[in-house]
């Protein structure tokens, strides 16, 4: 399963310009690189555009947003947008202050997005246009279960539908749809939520994956999350042989990124279609 | 000891609102949630104060001020005081720029602190409202010795009564007072010095620790600075069973932040009361 | 080889004032402490002419430039010349954008550089005042080879004569020349490419060393360059024994750093003279 977008990724290095935050910026490069591609930060106005241009694809993450970067990634969106490249958006913290929710907004309106990723109360807080987030980590009353798994794949395929995005929800359940399909991924590990970065580095690999596959949006983000949750699985398998602990696990979890093949792929991932 | 204060920090999951410096945010960021806090960086004026609302705490910290990030830090500070938050500032660097000293000169007078945290010639350099630092490491004639440490602990008693802060000073010997009881701290190790961090680390984890025990700040501080500083002491013996270095260090540092409990504390913690 | 060089910056714990990207920024403040330096970020106009005067040497690096920091680029720039503090360019992705091009061109009018480090496509496009750069790796149909390696040599012998600074380019054969003597180390692994910040470290070791060693900046950037490769190459061969991943290397690339002494360099330097 994925066999030739992960082969594209490695024969390829798509370049990735990220407009990121910078509390997980190097985790962000480093999975990028780890994984096959190649990336770049820049986020002044006066050159994203330029860097965008030479680019596969662009990554926006408003986790740090200032009034000049906002400025950067609409430019940088707009432009990605005009010469066809993939743009990726994560909404950190959108719903937890007005600056977040009035920048997701803007960018909605004035950039077509590829690929939208969060945790479920962002995803929920885009969704609605407004939310329960708390910080940046997803509100206990949105964790996705069992029991309302299927409301929520209703939720993100109606987003998918209305933003033309494909729609992918981290959790314990992962859920990634264009609107009519959708993958179900249940890789990864709780420990994960307790490392900064998780969900910046996912966002970061779907860049790389969709910028090596421009023609397979959806197939390629399910593909980036389910290495990203495998690789935080095997990570956490490590730790705990070894008795470290939740830095060590961080370096494992980069390390997977870059052992990360079709093969080991595929005898990890478990995934399911709806 | 602390029982009580860890267990608030695992249970509450306090959310820290931290400005601080782009070099060790990462770190900062992983120390809290290894905690049991969990952090969100958000430094743009017109955001900070929406931030600061859905927290327990706000952490500031001056590594890399610039013009911006000052006036956010002076809106969230208030904002923090307004609403009953308590505030930890970390004053690193201050004495070696004039826009160090302004901005510690501005905070001190527009919002009330909690905690104020440095190394002795940051303290020093707080108290005189000038100072002796070179760069963002302690002086050498500072360093604190058997020999000057209850006039450093008097320097303390004395800043903390004019600010109405708990003063924390890291170094061989921490020392934490609130004005009346001071604790003295001899975990650690000094090659914890030769990794960047440590400090800004500290700062963040005392942010978490007061953001679940409003009504115990003096020994909130005591006990973040002791899981700091016994977290460093176990990565130490770690790196040097294992023939390891000072990033490997900085690795398992955040691992033990991440173990500690009330009985590992206990069977490693140096403190007296003077 | 270079055991004063060595003991200098052991012995004199040079200060380096570092304005360069936030990716990298972690790693290159924890490379110049394990090298034996004391780090100190800090990029704001009304402070950077402060910084730099308590400092020994000032690292100047563009990888996420924005208009506020060039313009502290060339403030603290212009200061440390003043003041005879060697200064260091590292013009990431020189070449990818109009605006990094104006900044090093701006830079080179303003500021007299005692090393310019970057790979062969940066200096390319500092020598011809525009490249062939694509990201901010080296481009493919740059790579210096054993059948170009005398070309480049001399790209960067005239480079270093027009612009007074010892040229240091970083790739599989690292070449450093003050335009008369050029020293060619072999040290390193072509995996390192493969994690964000090997090049920024280098820049910031160069720092460090040169801080410490005023008089012998060819010497002191060659010394730096073979230590930072070798650091490399070790770390590489621990990684492929432990069946570990990249980012495992960065890790134990910093560890190797902080243990790097002279011994230890002439047993693993290969270096030779043209």
């Amino acid at each position: 399963m994925f066999e030739q977008i992960i082969t594209n990724v490695k024969n390829k290095t798509p370049l990735v310009h990220a407009i990121t935050n910078y509390v997980t910026v190097n985790d962000c490069a480093n999975a990028i690189l780890a994984c096959g591609g190649s990336p770049i930060m820049a986020d002044d106005a006066n050159e994203v555009e330029d860097i965008t241009s030479i680019c596969n694809s662009l990554v926006i993450n408003i986790g740090t947003l200032n009034k000049n970067t906002i400025e950067a990634m609409e430019l940088a969106g707009k432009k990605a947008n005009e010469i066809g490249h993939p743009v990726i958006l994560d909404p950190v913290g959108v719903g937890a202050s007005a600056l977040r929710n009035q920048c997701v907004s803007r960018l909605l309106k004035s950039v077509k997005f590829s690929v939208i990723r969060g945790n479920i109360s962002e995803i929920k807080s885009v969704y609605k246009g407004s939310g329960s987030t708390s910080g940046v980590d997803a509100n206990q009353a949105d964790i996705v279960t069992k029991d309302n798994i299927d409301t929520t794949i209703e939720i993100a395929k109606e987003l998918s539908k209305t933003t033309g995005a494909v729609i992918a929800i981290s959790g314990e359940y992962d859920i990634i749809t264009d609107g009519k399909k959708a993958y179900i991924i249940k890789n990864g590990h709780p420990v994960m939520t307790k490392i900064t970065g998780s969900g910046c580095m996912s966002t970061s690999v779907i860049g790389a994956f969709v910028g090596a596959n421009y023609e397979a949006i959806l197939d390629s983000t399910a593909a980036a999350v389910a290495c990203m949750g495998l690789s935080g699985e095997l990570a956490c398998e490590k730790i705990v042989k070894k008795d470290e602990g939740l830095s060590s696990l961080r370096t494992y979890m980069i390390d997977y990124i870059g052992k990360m093949d079709e093969k080991m792929l595929n005898r990890g991932i478990k995934i399911e279609i709806k």
